[in-house]
């Protein structure tokens, strides 16, 4: 089959890589569609080490595996957990210890004619969500998280630092909770998207005030940490949706302080965010920057680099 | 008056400080006792510029001040608030954009022969808690203040890293929750007055494994910021209980992708810390070191900054 696969931070379009074969308890999901993240930028670039074929945002079509999923549509939920650590026995499966993780981590991902997931991780895509838009389940998902992790009064004030993909749908699901939101990023026709949608919306310059009660920082840089911290009123709290390049350096001592939290946040519930898509509350469309077949993998990452694009879908199946 | 006065790093025993005049709503109180922290060595060491009286943990007799308080022996809650800013109005009178604290910014302290403070801030001591005892009152309720961030269950598994005066106070009231607790230090001597009230303790490398739910760093140093972090399970949470010389390199990914939660945590609930003390819970006595009269305070501070050394007291008055 086909696959995009990475090795010493090279990319290269294979078509000699055999079909996977689904261990016990695992699904042959044929893909039809995949997204291209900023974490698999990050694996490019060698943040972390990783060999194998790329991608973990996708919509499939299960080949083997249960009955009630055979020719479902369906997405994954990236972290295969063993089932039997301490993490997985306390129902977090996400931060299992033996964990694999789709694309990322020990197991090939979706950026290939067929992948192999565990059956509890796939959720059917419900009929009337289109493939393009269930392709953001998993970002959607891990922007859902922030509301796992912190409680949300409908008079907080709320910072994201970010209009990339990710601070867009973290916007999204915020503003639906009712709190009192502002999204500052450096990309005016980005914001206007969320200006769109009722968001308020600034430039990052916008915010000179310690008066935010949560800030979240989906920039993954340390000029968007410290624009997050800064807005931070005392005993505010302050969520890392991103992961950073290298180390932060942080002034502690300010933290303690002003008795700040900082909450690292990563995987949400996919459920949440096929319901959300299903009706319609979020709207991910603005949000697709462009399609290239699986063929063009290498022009779609090209692409997906540029400054100011947003989400680059790759095309692989057909239903 | 008598007082030790910091200024440009140097420590100054003066005898012609004029006794202060208490301003609207505020007490003058007459030192009895008085306790060297950290932060008065870290003050001294330049670490936050301040000039003045130092000292804010203290006993004393109000002299001037409502009538219910005059000749009462009281304590004080170190941040005197404006009563009218956002952080006041909202209930956090602690973390007042307006604050003055004892001894520490802008406003003299307790190592003299009187202080002035609002007189909301002061609480009177129960009659059967000594003096030297009631000293503890301040850094108490500061280890208090873990509790009111961090929700504790019987089965967490705790760890408190130092075991200086402040990791001491955190240990002590930690055990009282009745979780799983464990401190290590780098002083067997120090330890042993732990060890002797039931709780668990070990040396820094006696933890091996990220397996504790919430872990507590009473070090204020890098080193044991990163064991306390080493320590924790995903979806922690690092209690920073001290302030930091300097910057803290963190590794900022790993934060997200174990979803861990820091807290920085400072003042605490004074009338907690006084029921404590006077129903004996904690044993504040194995961490007086040495007692020194004001007059040579100066003498106090050099013993209090050798390694080893707990709590030095300053006698500054009698009852
Ligand atoms: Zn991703
Ligand atoms: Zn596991
Ligand atoms: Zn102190
Ligand atoms: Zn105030």
């Amino acid at each position: 089959m086909k696959g995009l696969w990475l090795e010493n931070q090279q990319l290269k379009l294979r078509t000699d890589i055999p079909v996977p074969e689904p261990k016990l308890g695992e699904a042959l999901v044929r893909v039809l569609r995949a997204g291209i993240c900023n974490t698999d930028l990050e694996l490019k670039r060698g943040y972390y080490s990783y060999a194998g074929i790329l991608g973990h945002e996708f919509v499939g079509v299960v080949e083997q595996g249960p009955e009630n999923l055979i020719n479902k549509r369906v997405v994954g939920e990236i972290n295969a957990a063993c089932g039997h650590c301490r993490f997985c026995r306390r129902g977090q499966p996400t931060h299992c210890e033996n964990r694999t993780v789709l694309g990322i981590v020990n197991r090939h991902g979706a950026f290939a004619d067929y992948l192999c997931l565990p059956i509890e991780n796939l959720h059917p895509v419900p009929d009337n969500v289109p493939t393009d838009i269930a392709t953001f389940t998993e970002p959607l998902a891990a922007a859902l998280e922030i509301q796992q992790q912190v409680v949300l009064c409908s008079d907080d004030r709320v910072l994201v630092v970010g209009d990339g993909k990710l601070g867009q749908l973290v916007a999204q699901t915020l503003a639906l909770t009712g709190c009192d939101l502002l999204v500052i990023g450096r990309h005016p026709e980005k914001l206007t998207n969320l200006a769109a949608r009722g968001i308020k919306t600034g430039l990052v310059d916008a915010v000179t005030d310690k008066a935010f009660d949560i800030s979240v920082d989906c920039t993954g840089n340390p000029e968007g940490f410290a624009i997050a911290r800064r807005a931070l009123r005392p005993r505010g709290t302050l969520v890392m949706k991103s992961t950073y390049a290298g180390n932060l350096s942080l002034d502690a001592s300010s933290l303690v302080v002003d008795e700040i939290t900082l909450i690292g946040s990563r995987c949400g519930p996919f459920p949440a965010a096929l319901e959300l898509l299903a009706a319609e509350k979020v709207d991910v469309k603005p949000l697709i920057h462009s399609h290239y077949p699986l063929t063009e993998a290498l022009a779609a990452f090209e692409e997906a680099q540029c400054r100011g694009v947003l989400k680059v879908l790759l095309e692989v199946g057909e239903v």
